[in-house]
């Protein structure tokens, strides 16, 4: 059986009806195929892998439980675009989908289906399931009907243009348009999204923050960007909600998000009169940032949207309104390829989710992460990467705590003289110095030692730490 | 000094200002940044890079003299996606153009420059250039004018839509605009392009060709396509120009093409009325083919086309268009991955040219190779690529004369499966099934064996052959 159903990063997921499936697989053993905009909350995921319910599942997911079962080969992954699973399906390149679940905050008379705090996929999947359940959840307010801007493109090709040329602006209709004899039955629940996760303040983040909000004045000053910047996009996670509350600090004004998730420090900036409109796929906000909310909804209803993701996340949206795409790199080489999905290049976390989509078509790629992780004993930037979600040519900005490299019109040996000069945490630098001058010689356009270039990475399997020298000297 | 010239595929390029000017520096050490749309013919790139010429260049080139001197780190090359240069140069990231050198069939009374047998980034490079050199090429009859549809962004942004929904449209002017008084010189010519390389039969390409057409079948029996297909792109070279061929003797109808360049298989499709209509940036055909169209233009006229590369690669008409994408790779890894430039990770071959442009944004992103090459001694499916220029995540086909694996909802371990068993050579399918299997057992969701992955190239940079068993045995 083969499920779509709503969700993405923890907002809007079904809280009962997937759990009532886990509890069934469990007994039964009931194998599903399931497909959602990107993560569930509620443990959900976690609770369908153990009880053996998963067979498939897409697009994406970031529950740890979930995540060790697909390591050990058990569940199969497909790691996709959270742009193109809507297109995977209209094309018929992914199986038909019997059952969509979806959360709303109402029905209509007509069948209107009034989604919660995501979009996701929420709308192909009701266009495309033979029946559909729906969960009334009844902790989200009737009144945030209105902020999702629901389009479906016309024909499977999608040939129609998407016609939005502004972030604020609408091309769909408020509801999911559903013929009410395909409901096959409706649940109520009470049940408010699993909170997001809030960091504590990080001293590595906030010294990103710095270099990039630096980078900002300096393209600003070179008349390249205006105080506005452009519309920006922010992965999400502790770096780039640092990267956003230090927005609200500078000279910006009139700032704008073309997202997937509003996070945090979105409302934020929009309630301290910076930022004018955000659009995105959903809202994943902390207990107290949903409470400010929801509690005086009226004050943001006009300043935000809620799109499918196969709109926030369009190559043709993204290219025209001139994105500014704020990732997060798991790791990064010195030529400026970027892993942002694969331990050790087989071990997947979470995975792609939509960094490719803006990274490829944004105005400006920028990636941050830190140096190194695990206490300094693993170094982010490495020689070669071991898993490419992104290529050189869609990276333009690595930034760590340590300094941002600006490869904007480099050749790969000056991107590796860049990212070694600024970004590379001390520890690590005259071993990755020494790599890259030792392949120089060697020779290449990006010149590389085959037999070393994951040596770091096998030292770490072997020792638990790639500190030590660990790069072969001639 | 900064220049910017016509040319792409071999074709509307400089003859004579390019050449003058490796003359010049040979004797005066001038230095250039070279921007170009593709490549160059006339043995021009190896000229100027013999004269030492060239301090930079980019965004394209397939000269071998050229690509050794970059391979030693000598000339900075910034291989480039084709389609963003343009863009690149509006935003400000590349140094601004000094000269640019145009080649054109006319020039019209108000400065409107009529271009050749390409467009690649011409407009733009007159657009922004301080002076302007225009190369009339008499050997091009003026009556090529009217094949070109010029168009260029509005804005620094390129905030305009790009409302072509239709291979056919035309949204431009027929010639570059060019205010005469930044013109600085004109100079004559009477030089054909270089022709096209006709590659020889080649019973590989012919069982690719064979493979790929199949499988069009299938889909069309599938009801996925129809037996127009859908516009296609094709790469340059002799797998692309056998798959395009054969689409001649099989039961398909009003072909079409959005693609870069138009090759000899594309005007004998439309000879054989086959094809109704190409869109392209180029025309790089073979001296007959040349020969039989220019004695005959108006018999093409009314269909084709060329456009700028930013507007035939621009991911919002491919997406839209739904293009089915045929591009080369250098070598598959066992998890779709695709290297199309680099070999042994270091050394570049050409570059990435268009096809991260299409393979990313495509309906359809199909890759051919040969399963081995160099007699037998090395095998184009290896277990991790050593540069990745499309991540699994943009290929959906890969084709070798063994086989066609289909990877479109498969997770990476199915990918692997099928590659094994449909793209692999049989001499090298026992090494690579036991290396994927031995790294199955140590788990992931890609999994890999870093220690092992890149022994296939280790084992040919030591003994000239991976065709000795060289994966160890657990």
């Amino acid at each position: 059986m083969v499920i779509g159903a709503s969700g993405f990063t923890r907002s809007g997921d079904s809280k009962a009806v997937l759990a009532a499936l886990a509890e069934k697989a469990a007994r039964d053993h009931t194998r599903i195929t399931l497909m959602t905009g990107a993560s569930l909350g509620q443990g959900t995921d976690g609770a369908l892998a153990t009880a053996g319910a998963v067979a498939r599942r897409l697009p994406f997911q970031s529950d740890p439980v979930i995540r060790t079962i697909i390591n050990e080969g058990k569940i199969s992954y497909i790691d996709e675009n959270l742009s193109e699973t809507a297109a995977h399906i209209r094309n018929g390149f992914l199986p038909p989908i019997d059952i969509a679940i979806i959360e709303a905050a109402a029905i209509e008379a007509d069948g209107g289906v009034v989604p919660t705090t995501s979009l996701g996929n929420s709308a192909i999947f009701v266009q495309q399931a033979r029946q559909v359940i729906i969960e009334i959840n009844e902790a989200v307010p009737v009144g945030i009907r209105g902020i999702h801007d629901v389009f479906l493109p016309e024909d499977p090709t999608g040939r129609a243009i998407l016609p939005i040329t502004e972030v604020w602006q609408r091309i769909g209709q408020p509801v999911i348009a559903c013929d009410p004899s395909r409901i096959a039955a409706i649940v109520f629940t009470n049940q408010k999204d699993s909170p997001a996760e809030t960091a504590a303040d990080n001293a590595a983040a906030e010294a990103i923050a710095g270099h990039l909000l630096h980078f900002f004045k300096q393209e600003i000053a070179a008349g390249r960007l205006t105080r506005s910047l452009r519309p920006l996009q922010a992965g999400i996670g502790k770096i780039a909600d640092a990267v956003l509350g230090g927005l609200a600090d500078g000279n910006f004004e009139h700032l704008s998000m073309y997202s997937e998730v509003l996070q945090d420090s979105t409302f934020k900036l929009i309630e301290g009169g910076k930022m004018d409109f955000a659009s995105g796929s959903s809202m994943t906000m902390s207990e107290a940032c949903y409470q400010r909310v929801f509690a005086d909804f009226d004050r943001y209803r006009r300043k935000i949207l809620l799109r499918p993701q196969d709109i926030t996340n369009a190559a043709e949206v993204i290219q025209r309104l001139g994105i500014i795409a704020i990732n997060t790199a798991l790791e990064c080489d010195i030529y400026g390829n970027v892993n942002s999905s694969h331990i050790s290049g087989s071990h997947i976390v979470n995975g792609i989710g939509g960094s490719a989509d803006f990274a490829q078509n944004s105005y400006l790629s920028i990636f941050v992460t830190e140096s190194v992780t695990r206490g300094g004993n693993i170094s982010r930037i490495v020689p070669m990467v071991t898993h490419v979600d992104h290529s050189e040519h869609d990276v333009d900005v690595i930034v760590t705590e340590q300094g941002l490299a600006d490869l904007r019109g480099l050749d790969p040996r000056q991107k590796a003289e860049a990212i070694l000069r600024h970004c590379v945490h001390p520890d690590y630098y005259d071993d990755l110095s020494d790599y890259f001058l030792r392949a120089c010689r060697r020779g290449g356009h990006t010149p590389h030692l085959l037999e070393e270039a994951f040596r770091l990475h096998a030292n770490l399997a072997a020792t638990g730490t790639v500190k030590t020298r660990i790069l072969q000297s001639i």
